[in-house]
C-alpha cells in the first residue's frame, strides 16, 4: 500500500514499529511516551475516550527509518533524496473519490473536539495538529502550496495558525487578505512520509511541493499520487490520507496563539495574536489513525532536518569550483548546518560555508563544514573536529546584521506575529574544520590522519570475554 | 588497600571491572579491546609471551568511576576534586622499604622489554608507557615535579620523552642542560588514582603535584602517601607503587621520537628528536600489575580532562564579580573548555570565558558557556545550546595571535620539538551560549526555558509495553 498504512506495515516488518495496547491518555501521557521512543515508531492502540482511533509517532523517528523508506542506508538517505528533487514535480492525478472520503463531517457534524489531538508539551497552550500539511493555491498564479503550519484547536471548528513573514502561505495569505477575502485551506493529517519530507521544502514560490511529493511517491511506488476535490473549498487534496480538514483563514482576523513547543526547544516562539481558520468540513476513512508529531530533536525535526539537508546539499553540489559535497546534515534544532566535504582547493570549504548560510530557510545561522573522516551524524565528532582543525582566526567568519528566524530566540525581534513587517535580525557564522586542501596542501594535510588503535575493526571485546 | 590494588577492588566491588583471562596479545589486540571498553576498566589477566603479568586498563575509564573514587555522583566529581586542591598539597612521609622494591633489576638485569609495555596505536613508533609519570627534582629549589610524559620504549634500557617547551620538567632540565648535566628522573607506573589525577596539575612550579596527589590520598584514606628512596638517584617514588624505572635524561641528547596516538587524536605532533632517559634500574612488586593508558576519548585524556576541568572551576571561582559558576568540562581532546554557570549579571559569561581561555594549560583554544540546565556532558545538548542562544555577531569573540599548544596541528608551528624556541601560534575564541542574566534580563531569560512533553519525567514506555 502507498500511504501510510503501507508504511506502518514497512516499519512493523522491518522490526521498527512498537504497538501499544495499553490505554494512553493524550493529555497526560502520550507526549512523554513519544519523547521516550526516540528509535521506534509508535502507533498506539487504545486512546482513552476515543474509542476505535489509533494515533502513529515517530514515524520516521530516525535516519534509518528515513532511509528505510527510500531504501538505502541512514547516511545515504539526504544523498538520494536531494537525487530525486533532481526530478522536479510530477503532476497528480485528481480522481473521483478515495477512502479520505469515507467519513464526512459536514455543517453541525464539524468537529475537532472527536478526533485525538493530542497536547504534546507540557507548556503548551493546548492541543495541537503537528502534522498538519496546509495545502492553498495562491489567488494570482493558481499554483498550489503544500507547508507545515501549527495548528492550535480553539474548539470544534476552529484552529490557530502561526504563519511566519518569509513563508510562502504567509505572502498568499497577504493577497488574499489585501483582496478582503478568505484563503481557503485544507489540513492533510497522515499519508506516505513522501508529503511530509517535501512539507518543509521551500525554493520558488511557483512549485508546488504537493508535486513534489508526487515524484517521490512515484519513484517509490511506481505510480501517480491520486487526489480528490475538496467538498467546501476549491481545493484538492491527497486521495488516500487519514484525515483532511477543510476550511477558511478569513481576512483581518487574529486570534491569541500558542504557547507551543517548537523546533529549537522552547516554547514561547511567535506567540501571540495570530490567524485562524474556521472549519467548514473534515473528511477521512472510516476508521482513520490519526498522525501526531513531536518536534524538538524527534520525528517533527527529524523530518524538516532531512529536507533541509537535502536542499543544501542540492544547492552546495550546483555551486561553482567542483566541489566535493559528501553530505549534509542539519542539527536537531535546524540551526545549525554541517558539511561534509573534502577541501580539494583552499576555500572550498570557506564558499561551501557562505552558500550554506544563504538558502531557502531563514534557519541556518551557522554552518560548519567538516571532512569525510567525521561522523556529522555524532554531536562528539563533530566538536572534535571545531577543537582540532579550527584555527578561530583563521577559520571562524561572522557576518553581522543579517536576517534571521523569527523563532531564533537568540535574534533581535521587530515586531510581532501576525503582523507584515514581523522579522529578526542577528548574524551568521561559518566554521572551517575541514583538513587542509587535497591538492595544495596535501603533505599539511596527513598531519590530520585520525588515530586507530591496534586491532581497530579486527579484534573484538566479545571474543575475548567468557 | 590504598594502592591500585585496592582500587582494582573498589572497582570490581562496584561491576565496574572486567577480567579478560583469554590471552591477549598486546602488539596486535590489547589497543584495539581498549578502545571498545569505554563504560568498564579492563584487567587482562593472560598476556601472551609474559606469563605472570597483569595489565589494567581504563581506570577509569567514565566520569562514573571518577566519581566512585571520590565518593561522589559523577556530575560532581570536579567540583569534589577542585574543592579538595584548595586543600594545598600535604607532606609525604619517606619511609624504609615498600612493595614496590620487591623486586630490583639492577645493572645487567634492567630489561624493560621483560615488561608487557604495549602499543596502543596501529601508527605508533612502537610501544609507548603511557601511564608514566615522571618524578625529577629542580636543581634550584629542590621541589620535586611529577608529570606526564610520553615514553617510547627505544630498546631495553633506553626511552625517548617528548617534552613540551611550556612544561615544568622542560624547563628543570633546561637547568640541568645548561649545566651540562644528566637530569635524574624515575618514572612511576601503577598507583591509586590520586597520583594520576594530579599528574596533569598544573600552576605554580614550586608546588609538587606528588604532594598534591598526597592531599587527595590523605582525604580518602586518612593516612600519608609514602615515598621510598630510589636505588640509583637522589629522588623518591612512592612506597606502594606496581613498578619505577630509574634513570637520568643526558643533556645535548636528542634522538628521533614518535609518532605517538596524542590527546587529540592524531599522531605526528611533537614527533621529531627530543630527549631519552638512560634507564638504570627498575623496580616493583613481585606481582607488578603494569598499568596502561590509552588517549584521545580514553582514560589518558579523562584523567587530564577531569584535572584540568577542575583546576580551571578552581580559578574561575577565585573571578571577581561572584560569578556563579557550576562546573566545568573539558572535551575529550583537551582543547575546548565547556563552563556551566548562571549568568547573574550581564557579561558574567564573557568575564569567565576570559579567564577559561587564559590559565595554566595552553591546549584550552576554545571556551564555550552554558547554562544549568544544560548537560556539558552530551555533546548534543552543547551544540543545542550554541545553536539557540548565540548570535555570533553579539556572542562570540575571537582573539587572534596567541600563543597554543604545539600538539594542535591547527595551529603554526613554530621550530621544532627538542628545540628551546618550539611553539605554536594561532588565535583563541569564546562563545557565549548562556540565557540572558538572571538579575537585568529577567523577562528575556525566561524566553529560554526548555520545552518538556506531557508527563516528562512521570510516564514511561516501559508500563505501557506487554
Amino acid at each position: 500500500m502507498s500511504d501510510m498504512r503501507g508504511w506502518i506495515e514497512e516499519l512493523e516488518e522491518a522490526g521498527e514499529l512498537i504497538r501499544i495496547k495499553r490505554p494512553v491518555d493524550i493529555r497526560t501521557e502520550m507526549g512523554a511516551l513519544i519523547w521516550e521512543s526516540r528509535d521506534k515508531a509508535l502507533l498506539f492502540e487504545n486512546i482513552v475516550g476515543y474509542p476505535g482511533w489509533r494515533t502513529l509517532a515517530q514515524a520516521p523517528g530516525t535516519m534509518r527509518q528515513v532511509g528505510l523508506w527510500f531504501g538505502v542506508p541512514a547516511t545515504k538517505a539526504v544523498e538520494e533524496y536531494s537525487r530525486q528533487l533532481l526530478g522536479g514535480p510530477t503532476r497528480c492525478e485528481v480522481v473521483g473519490g478515495g477512502p479520505v472520503k469515507e467519513v464526512k463531517w459536514l455543517g453541525e457534524d464539524v468537529d475537532l473536539l472527536r478526533i485525538p489531538i493530542n497536547q504534546c508539551w507540557a507548556q503548551d497552550g493546548g492541543a495541537y495538529i503537528g502534522a498538519g500539511l496546509n495545502i492553498v493555491r495562491d489567488p494570482d498564479s493558481g499554483v498550489r502550496n503544500m507547508a507545515y503550519h501549527r495548528h492550535m484547536v480553539m474548539g470544534g471548528r476552529r484552529v490557530g495558525c502561526q504563519m511566519r513573514t518569509e513563508t510562502h502561505q504567509w505572502r498568499i495569505y497577504q493577497k488574499y487578505e489585501s483582496r478582503g477575502e478568505a484563503m481557503p485551506v485544507a489540513i492533510v493529517i497522515g499519508h506516505d512520509p513522501s508529503l511530509y519530507f517535501t512539507g518543509s521544502w521551500s525554493g520558488d514560490i511557483d512549485v508546488d511541493e504537493l508535486e513534489l511529493a508526487a515524484t517521490l511517491y512515484r519513484n517509490k511506488y511506481g505510480k501517480c499520487l491520486e487526489l480528490v476535490k475538496c467538498e467546501t473549498i476549491d481545493l484538492e487534496v491527497p486521495a488516500d490520507a487519514e484525515i483532511v480538514i477543510e476550511g477558511e483563514m478569513p481576512p483581518g482576523v487574529r486570534e491569541m496563539e500558542g504557547p507551543f513547543g517548537e523546533f529549537q526547544g522552547y516554547f514561547t516562539a511567535a506567540m501571540g495574536m495570530n490567524p485562524v481558520i474556521n472549519v467548514k468540513a473534515i473528511t477521512m476513512r472510516r476508521d482513520a489513525i490519526y498522525k501526531t508529531l513531536l518536534n524538538f530533536r524527534r520525528e517533527g525535526d527529524l523530518m524538516v532536518q532531512f529536507n533541509m539537508s537535502a536542499r543544501c546539499l542540492g544547492r552546495l553540489r550546483e555551486l561553482a569550483g567542483g566541489l566535493d559535497i559528501h553530505t549534509v546534515h542539519v542539527s536537531g534544532d535546524l540551526i545549525t548546518v554541517i558539511i561534509q566535504m573534502t577541501q580539494r582547493f583552499r576555500g572550498d570549504a570557506k564558499f561551501a560555508l557562505i552558500g550554506a548560510l544563504s538558502g531557502p530557510y531563514l534557519h541556518h545561522k551557522i554552518a560548519i563544514a567538516v571532512d569525510e573522516d567525521v561522523d556529522i551524524y555524532d554531536p562528539e565528532d563533530v566538536l572534535w573536529a571545531i577543537s582540532t582543525r579550527v584555527n578561530p582566526q583563521r577559520d571562524v567568519f561572522i557576518i553581522p546584521d543579517v536576517r534571521g528566524h523569527t523563532y531564533d530566540q537568540s535574534l533581535v525581534e521587530i515586531g510581532e506575529p501576525g503582523r507584515a513587517n514581523w522579522q529578526a535580525i542577528g548574524s551568521r557564522m561559518g566554521i572551517d574544520a575541514t583538513k587542509p586542501s587535497l591538492m595544495n596542501d596535501a603533505e599539511e594535510r596527513k598531519k590530520f590522519e585520525r588515530t586507530r588503535p591496534i586491532g581497530f575493526g579486527k579484534v573484538f571485546l566479545k571474543d575475548f570475554i567468557e
